[in-house]
């Protein structure tokens, strides 16, 4: 198919080739999207006298044609056609008659790519912010059921002081539930209309941004146009940032379930399904997809990594070095969202092995509750109290004997101790629900407004989005 | 002098260079943040009966001499004693008698580097929201005086189609603008109170963790102990991960500016006294800093990266690696504050060379804007009136004629017509400047709120604290 | 299919779908490696008496039928299978009757999959190489006639002093020779069998490991068979931390390409057919293919990060982490080879407009000159004669005059002047050369060693190898 | 005092110390280097005539009069001189009269900053083989001593078969001298003149850079004068990029050492003069050292990220930025340097406990060389083999039984029954020996050239180099 800049010579197969890259691949996941701004920016064109009423009705009809395929995922896209911008001009040239040819008047594929870039982020980041509440509460879940199993509380990979199940899963909510601030952040800058900044400086006809942007429901136009082309890269780069925060805690979360699912520590069991097994050794049970998030979370800064090396430096106006940054932020959206969902799968499947945690609570960990009982009993300054234990202990531990620790029931009376605020005798749990609930709302309004845009441009027969994948 | 962790046997001295680092240095900075920090504790443990008045006014008294010797730069950190905590420990156990030894009740050195390190970044970001909002008066300012100095816009650093100083340099206030609001998320997370959460785990006391953070003017506590401990690191890199953002626009500014004093382009004269010379040609004036500025926004992502990485995969719980982030996040608020500065500095510097500019807006730069016309007058469809003006635009720049472009009046002309959101015509810097307000106003809250919570604790006397470096 | 670990029980599909990721689709370009790995160690399975003749010969017959399917691109494995290693077992297990069911004894995926991505390096560092050396000779060529051809020095992206295009062409043959040495020590370093390893603790049977190197060409054996587990993207690393080098070298080049093709230099033009336009301004002819260049060095950079940070802080031991080091191996691999090509055909269609050329190398190029002339005729030091220059140019740089240049036969006699090795008067091409076809010399060893003993192993008919893409 | 190319203006305060940095600090490490630079210069200039016999003497006396005064730590470089050429130039200016302004002739401090980085890195990597070697000597006789200890191999983290506590430290022995190879590639590269570049083009004089090189040790002149500029942080990369492989390493050391001390583990003990206590717990005593080579591992990747993103995508010629990676490749040599003997120390302090080893010889461990039985005994194809074991052990482990392992006796037979290349019976330690010792004479060769050549240019008096730190 004809590039749409093409001007009557060829071009290099091998400059093309390097140019495209998986470019047609990618793009066919924004191809509703193209469509959504195109509807925009049409009626938008209709409204201030570029196109006819009736030209107007053809691109809907035509537009509306690829939205139903792409459904039947019967819409390709070309690699010849470069992107899907291309394959979509090229299809309304075909079908909707001269307006096909002007649809991209005031508009360049500058502002084209960065609308589907935009609507797709949002898209994914209202789903991945479902996904963060359904790990957020199977956390709390968890969480509360397992608050009277104790633990120990490890600094160094040594054991410390004592902890408890349940405290240690709350702890990865409440972090997923500081995500959601900076996912929010995230969300909200991405939040903006670039269409009618055009190539990056405007057009010399009297567009309405602000109208487009409202057709398309976003929260604001996006106004300095130069700005809006040097944000390309950079608004990706602020969600990617986000999403790290998240993959941080889960690969945490992680490593922690990998060292409880050793023979060694033994203190969890992960049902044999969620786990694979060695081509040579016939015993394994691997508990490979943990092992994944944690990799993947170094996949995860690679993509940021990789979106920030890209933009840094880049003198102002539209490089083509922007079209790089458009595989990571697709992937890490991907990455995000099926790790947030295997951490939820395997939570589920945890069980705890309540005898060796006891076990495992062994003396040492209540050195520094016997130095505080010196301390509040026997008045000696808590230095002097420490360093008097810290004799002792040591000389138990260099006998090497297996201490006995204590039993479930004392434990639990110690753990009920620790009254104050997110210690294990308070959890908070009910705060953290109530901040999952606050959160939870804050979202569905802004997919709400969303859908609610989208849904009146499209109708209600070709409306797709935010459906299950 | 002893560390505090110390038992009777002696430490390797090659360990003890190893783990020490560059700890005590660092440390010299927070010296202020750890008194703070220690004030509000021990009024804390007096509150719930660790301590009597008379040891909080000992613990008191010698903890405003700290301050007033931090002052006059008098305390310094000995290597030997490991870092801050120790030293201030070490110092009241001398002064302060009994009390001197019992204020470490109910807390560990996790704990009151991770409230050292909050407030020591509010204190930071703080500056840097002002120092930002700076720079962004700065370039509206500049863009106000240079609306209608035409200039090329590049697209791929070739000439694409009209734009103006101006615009360009609102562009960047606008930037900094969206920065406000990834810094503000960064903020509101840095501003939990984490003491109380001792080693991770809490502690066997019953502790009043709101009075704390009320004292020490925090927003919130950060409820699950074991969360404070495993955000160690993630706070770092949410901040740093803001900051990247800042970077990324003065790194685009940087690159700009480069260009466009080179030779060739010659758009923009910068004062020689804030350029440096060359040890061996006589002639040069090199804008050395714009280098730099480009540079270290790879220090910056360097950063980054850095604390992302060391967090990452990390199991629950204190770990040694933390104490590594310390560097790079305080790097790195340095490293953004000198470097937006020296941004304010150069734009103030800058002197535009309109003839050049006017000579550089080639006739090529209207060649859409001539599709247009053959749009709206001739109502040719875009597609075709771009292929017939590509066809006569390329034979003439084949020809390597310096085609003549038109005068500045002509030119501001049309910068006057690009009249929708955003264009050269209607750049909406009065709302920037609104924005700008308003974010103002936001930070000033945060500063207040901040400032009254820390005199209210130490008194007036001994505030330092925002001021200029 | 079945997984070769299955024992009679569902793993569950989300599981699945994570764990798999794109392995089926990377591990399509690595069944001929994974078939020679099996034809080596089925042949010493027999040497050692665990396969018989007859079942050599049965395994052989259906490993050389999944090249000629290789060949045809028929042989597809199934996502469903994991791998190719599962893929070709159960091809195996089918046609190959118990001898299929037999080929995995002593060795594991773990090894399996090192053997293949080692093979798979060889034959794409063999290839990569020989782009190199086109590249290089394309630039050396490219040097040799343009070593007249004056052009302004830079630095600071100031001009500095005098240079030409020539010295400039050869100052990255010189890079690439420099990084020749890294790729072999890359090569190197990946060139030794880690078959045997088995799952990275050996196995109790008498295998013959250096029978099963020697079949498939290895330099040597990987001893240790913990370390040739460990060796799992460390390896991978260093070869991508060579390619990271080259596409270093490759990104200035494309930086200056596209500063010298800005209409505001002038230097260079290259021709249309490897440019592309823009869907909205009929003018422009972009060098989008530099831009992706510099671009791409970032996504090296990101491959580089990426499989660093995966593999640092693991465990020893095989960990499921080290699968997603091979994505970012084979793109890197490919994207290396594609760069060097597109910079090679870009070198090819340049051409250079000496007479703007000439007119930039304005009278500031020879302040330095002018100073060494007061230092060798009339005996100034020269930190005074600097000082003396330094003022007169500077007063005639503020009058913003162009002074007048030299013209191109005075700029050949100063060219010719600067005579020491590796100046424009002696810039050293014909060792250069020599260097080259030294490298290449070396390059052709091990091409011939590889391709001598894969050719043994399969027979002349099913040698697929070293061909172009 | 004066910069060099100050001509009788101002520069503002505020620039000169963003430009500054903690170039003086990290200059000062490069005082030796920069005066044999001079030295060797200075020798050339008189040579080819620019100065006289007794101006070279004046030069030579004030030089080395800088090395004396360096070896007592009395040379300072003042933050006004900005860097260590100033600091330098501008002593010879005070103590050698005319000569001290002309040794600037037919350089620059382009070139100088080069040559200094190049000889320092020269010592520095000399000094990082020889700790590279004295690791790996530790780790070949700890493993000698250890081969028949018993140990879990581990896949996944989870019990994979049958290995040893030797087998396991000689796996990083050969790890090291892998490095060794990429180290050398590295020193390689690094070990080329740059001198005569001057500010990378040349200079129209006469000079004798093959002296130049032959004066300082280099092994070759780097010719081409752009591709010398060029080379300024690509040559710190290579550096860096091979000390990453060697942190790799020892990352993977410090993970397993952490695993190995845990009480869970149990299978190590460190003695506590390498460990540390913590400032709330009494009983703490922890791998710190261990914990932070696994953090500095991270710190590593960020100085490799840190200045190849600073050098790529930069046009040629010298760049301010390339300043910048100065601090990373320096801290990088001494984090090797750290890092490396930490290891050497804690191995020296690693005490084994044979009896929680062979304890966790389980007999899971042995399901693989059951199936193998089958195989060889049984004639069974190995996949049968393989799930007929699989579910057996399946079944035992479900009842959580603590199945009995075997007796060392036992267990060291079966380690001896592994008897290929590389296996528990046959780890290969005296090739690995002879392959460090091949590796020590030609590093010693390296140093014998240097170390010469730099002895005759200062003389034995002055000579200070590769001396313990």
């Amino acid at each position: 198919m004809t590039k749409i800049w093409q001007k009557g010579y060829s071009i290099n197969a091998q400059v093309e080739r390097y140019a495209a890259a998986q470019n047609s691949l990618l793009d066919q996941q924004l191809i509703r999207h193209d469509v959504w701004g195109s509807l925009a920016h049409a009626t938008m064109l209709k409204q201030i006298g570029i196109l006819k009423e009736e030209e107007l009705q053809h691109l809907k009809q035509a537009l509306l044609e690829i939205l139903a395929q792409e459904k039947q995922q019967s819409f390709t896209i070309d690699p010849a056609d470069e992107d899907v911008h291309t394959s979509i001009e090229n299809y309304l040239a075909r079908v909707a008659g001269p307006a096909g040819k002007n649809i991209h008047t005031a508009r360049s594929r500058n502002d084209q790519v960065l609308v589907d870039l935009r609507l797709y982020s949002k898209e994914k980041l209202l789903q991945i912010s479902q996904q963060l509440f359904d790990l957020c509460s199977t956390l709390l879940n968890f969480a509360d059921s397992h608050m009277e199993i104790p633990m120990p509380g490890y600094t160094h990979m040594q054991r410390g002081m004592l902890s408890s199940v349940g405290l240690w899963a709350a702890s990865f909510a409440e972090a997923l539930l500081d995500d959601e601030r900076l996912l929010l952040a995230a969300y909200e800058i991405n939040d903006q209309s670039p269409l009618g900044s055009a190539a990056g400086y405007g057009v010399p006809l009297p567009i309405d941004r602000q109208l487009v942007a409202d057709l398309l429901g976003f929260a604001r136009v996006q106004n300095n146009v130069i700005y809006v082309q040097n944000a390309r890269g950079k608004i990706e780069a602020a969600i990617v940032q986000a999403l790290t925060q998240i993959m941080l805690d889960l690969s945490k979360m992680a490593q922690d379930l990998l060292l409880f699912t050793t023979t060694e520590y033994g203190f969890f069991q992960v049902s044999q399904e969620v786990c694979t097994g060695s081509s040579i050794m016939p015993q394994k049970r691997n508990l490979d997809i943990m092992e994944l998030v944690r990799a993947r979370t170094q996949t995860m800064l690679a993509h940021q990594q990789h979106i920030l090396g890209i933009v840094s430096g880049l003198p102002s106006g539209y490089n083509m070095d922007y079209q790089e940054t458009k595989r990571p932020l697709m992937e890490a959206l991907d990455l995000a969202q099926a790790s947030i969902d295997i951490c939820t799968l395997v939570i589920s499947h945890v069980t705890v092995n309540t005898e060796r945690l006891v076990a495992a609570c062994s003396f040492e960990l209540f050195a520094t509750d016997r130095a505080y009982d010196m301390v509040t009993q026997e008045h000696m300054p808590f230095r002097d109290a420490y360093r008097l234990v810290g004799k002792e202990v040591t000389a138990q531990l260099d006998q090497y004997l297996p201490l006995p620790g204590e039993n479930q029931e004392q434990l639990v009376a110690r753990l009920k101790k620790r009254t104050h605020l997110g210690g294990t005798g308070n959890p908070g749990l009910a705060q953290a629900q109530q901040r999952l609930a606050d959160a939870q709302q804050r979202w569905q309004h802004y997919a709400t407004t969303f859908k609610t845009a989208i849904q009146h441009l499209v109708g209600t027969a070709q409306f797709t989005i935010l459906e299950e994948e």
